[in-house]
């Protein structure tokens, strides 16, 4: 046993062994902390609070720093700890928030266990890891997650619409399972009949380098573009019982992913029937598909929160839109920048999809 | 573009954005930086040094501090930085090493790319993430990984053998592919045809909470032994089109995993024809089943590291097999307590199956 030990806690200092966060209480108040006995300042940010705001730590007698947030509403969010100006994720805390750079730490405020983003007692789906050496991306072998949904493989020669969902800037092909939960959002729908059964298809969305010189990383739409179209679909059409039709292929993203779901389904409308667009990093010139769209008639759903800085954004859009008589919804939420809102657009969106 | 460069950049200095971290050089040199201007003192450990040990890293004028390896063997590593006492994954490394506690982070030195745990140009298998309300475990939803071979979705009602492999302590039902790159490994072995196509079933090895009590910890092996026999080989047989003879089912583990592969699969004899004990953590009793075991003459394999501070434990357990004329491979191995270790026997241990 002591040897085992041995494994277990190499390079965690005593303290560390036994600091327990986070710690959610009944009352949905959360404790975080964070042994640093030398540190000077510690910092706290949880995805809940404004950006760009922190708030400070306070250091117990035992070299221990904590703090404990008002009663936070049941979610899944994310946080991380500034220490002496080094930003890191909390570690003691299995759940991580992965990223393309800077991966933080997941908290999950659980409330009833009800929640449409929670694991239910309902039939859950697979989610499918997939590696695919990428063409247009230079032979690089990426992953593609992909969730199929409960009885899929003993479900025969039936085929499935398809949903391409894309994930925001600085996240990974797991975002939107891991943070996001998309996984038991439709799980939870399909089992209520809310939605139709279908496959998700969740690509990693940076085509070039995450962190790229700007003019590079300008190219990154583009190159994504190719990569879903010529790498991506062809895989998902050889491997998965798809319908492949128009009607039953949609495309939806958050933040970047947003831009990218707007900017792609918006050129390629003869793949596309149902456009996504989650608090969107809105690209420029999208008002070059207006007849397009006027005839293609697509499923247009565009969403943002009030407090996200991206708003106008979305708010400009959804104007011209209404100005230009093209058919779409609007939805201006409650909410920011963050997974709390994208969880809820995706059981909004999901059930408007395949019919 | 501001916008959205407030999103990416959040809670990150400047000089944390620009850090390259790790970067490894053509002759298999590796740099590890860390922005931390206001730190005293900076630690730095990777799994190929002795345990318990770490290096001093270098403050730079800029407030960087950094550390150059000596030319590194081509294997994916696990490392983590200890900042003034805090122990803490690299914060710009996207790939993180997941843990039950305390998460770390992974380096990749490529090599020449054709290492079998490496994703050579070869059909890839995909690992399917399983989630599962557990009876066992109090309705506790739990994901298990499964690996299915290239191919199995096209293969009709071909069945396939299973080889159950855990992970160690303080680990995840995803370390095996994660960082033990067991898929690729399949996928390498299987296109040479040195091994027979499987599926490979990775569960979550912590029945009772990691860090439990030493009276309850002590529970986990039977609590395992339960969960893997009442609910994961049960969803796997449902699922899963297998050939689920003894002849077809194999058991496999590393440290902690390894313990549980030699007393699951010591007891249960009937169920698997093949027994894999990497670095094993070796339970008291197994000498119990030697009567067992020379009658059901399963294969029985053995290895650990010279290095590792377990290695005794596998070597007394060899030498009481051979003491009690039970058939067995015993490997005594270089290398210490790590998954460069272990993906090798994976490689090797794999062939031996199904045949």
């Amino acid at each position: 046993m002591t040897r085992i030990l041995l494994y277990l806690t190499a390079g965690l200092t005593l303290a560390a062994q036994n600091v327990v966060s986070p710690e959610v209480a009944a009352d949905g108040r959360v404790t975080f902390r964070l042994a640093a006995p030398k540190a000077a300042d510690v910092l706290f940010y949880g995805d809940w609070m404004p950006v760009g705001t922190s708030k400070p730590m306070a250091k117990g007698a035992n070299g221990v720093w904590s703090i404990t947030t008002e009663p936070l509403t049941p979610s899944v969010y994310i946080y991380h700890f500034v220490v002496d100006g080094v930003t890191m994720a909390d570690p003691v805390n299995p759940r991580m928030k992965l990223r393309a750079r800077t991966s933080a730490s997941l908290l999950e405020v659980p409330g009833d266990g009800n929640a449409v983003w929670q694991a239910r007692n309902v039939p859950h789906g697979t989610v499918e890891i997939n590696y695919q050496k990428s063409k247009v991306l230079n032979g690089e072998t990426r992953w593609v997650w992909i969730y199929t949904p409960p009885g899929y493989a003993a479900s025969g020669s039936r085929k499935f619409p398809v949903l391409y969902l894309f994930h925001g800037s600085n996240d990974t092909a797991g975002g939107w399972v891991l943070a996001g939960h998309a996984n038991f959002i439709l799980d939870n729908l399909i089992a209520e009949k809310k939605a139709e059964p279908m496959i998700v298809v969740m690509p990693f969305g940076h085509a070039v380098p995450f962190g790229s010189p700007r003019e590079l990383q300008a190219k990154n739409v583009d190159v994504y573009e190719q990569y879903l179209l010529e790498d991506v679909m062809p895989m998902v059409r050889a491997k998965y019982r798809i319908a492949g039709t128009r009607a039953k292929t949609a495309i939806a993203g958050l933040s970047m992913g947003g831009g990218q779901s707007l900017g792609i389904g918006m050129k390629h409308l003869d793949l596309f029937s149902a456009i996504g667009s989650f608090s969107a990093a809105v690209p420029q010139g999208l008002e070059n598909n207006i007849e397009a769209l006027k005839k293609a008639n697509p499923l247009l759903w565009v969403a943002c929160g009030k407090e996200d800085s991206l708003f106008q954004r979305s708010a400009d859009l959804a104007a011209k839109l209404k100005a230009a008589g093209v058919n779409h919804t609007w939805q201006a939420t409650p909410g920011a920048h963050t997974y709390t809102v994208w969880r809820q657009y995706l059981a909004e969106f999901a059930p408007l999809l395949f019919h």
